[in-house]
């Protein structure tokens, strides 16, 4: 039953990024702007963008992936976040640097998306729906960070240790 | 250009939700469950789920809201969580109580989401991901909890002061 219902989305903008000059930032479409009103008084915000280069009939089919930063674990799709899976949906939180809601450009330091990904929506990072106090995660990224913050510099340093 | 794309999503399952009894699980179709491998060695998902109550042409054009908690402040739907927005996507943190991945079933202690509303998506709560340790909320927000665990208290013991 749920099964054969269909939802559709649209893009309400794209994600712009430029490696080369570490330029980063959300293009909002006009018709969509109005929706940023506010937002500025958050520091960050939850992106959820759209995987478009995997959304085939194929790459929707994956159900379970070898973990590039742990090659002898076999894990559900459900139980990472690669970008195969039945829906690529993704979704990425990043610190607001700076909101033009007349362009429609929402600033940030970096993103996990390619340039051009469409973005379906974007929320208010929230304490108290976000942030969880007592987490437990897999044995495998036990030694991971703590908090967003300290990840860029973490996987920089351990770059060849997750085989990039 | 995007503004003409199309994006189709599946349901992967629904949200069984009894408020009498207190029960609350999601039951994942047969197809999907595979997915679901490791998802025990986590102690909170994302649960990424359709508003499919709201998912109709006047409510998906709702772009400014009048905040339930806050009623002299008008904010942008990507200033808020409420769930008429462009694509009503709603993302809920949750513990994980049990998993049963023969039938489909991940227990949970409670969830924002009426009995039988689709699910898009599950992902793993990463800390290095979605915990974020320097946060900065609106100002109508400014006393709500920091911690996720802490909301369920905090919005019961306020009820009346946010109209419910």
């Amino acid at each position: 039953m749920t099964n054969e219902m269909k939802i559709q989305c649209k893009p309400i903008g794209v994600v712009r990024a430029d490696e080369k000059q570490g330029q980063y930032y959300l293009l909002i479409e006009p018709e969509y702007r109005e929706g940023l009103l506010q937002l500025n008084q958050f520091s960050h915000v939850m992106i959820i963008w759209w995987a478009d280069k995997v959304d085939n009939e194929s790459d929707r089919k994956v159900l379970t992936t070898t973990l590039p930063y742990a090659k002898s674990e076999q894990a559900g799709v459900f139980a990472c976040r690669s970008e195969y899976r039945p829906n690529p949906i993704a979704i990425t939180t990043m610190m607001i640097l700076d909101i033009d809601p007349d362009k429609g450009i929402i600033t940030i330091p970096w993103i996990d998306a390619q340039d051009g990904t469409p973005i379906l929506d974007l929320k208010p990072y929230l304490p108290c729906s976000d942030r969880i106090r007592d987490v437990q995660v897999a044995a495998w990224m036990s030694t991971w960070p703590e908090w967003m913050e300290d990840a860029g510099s973490f996987f920089a340093e351990h770059a060849v240790d997750f085989g990039e």
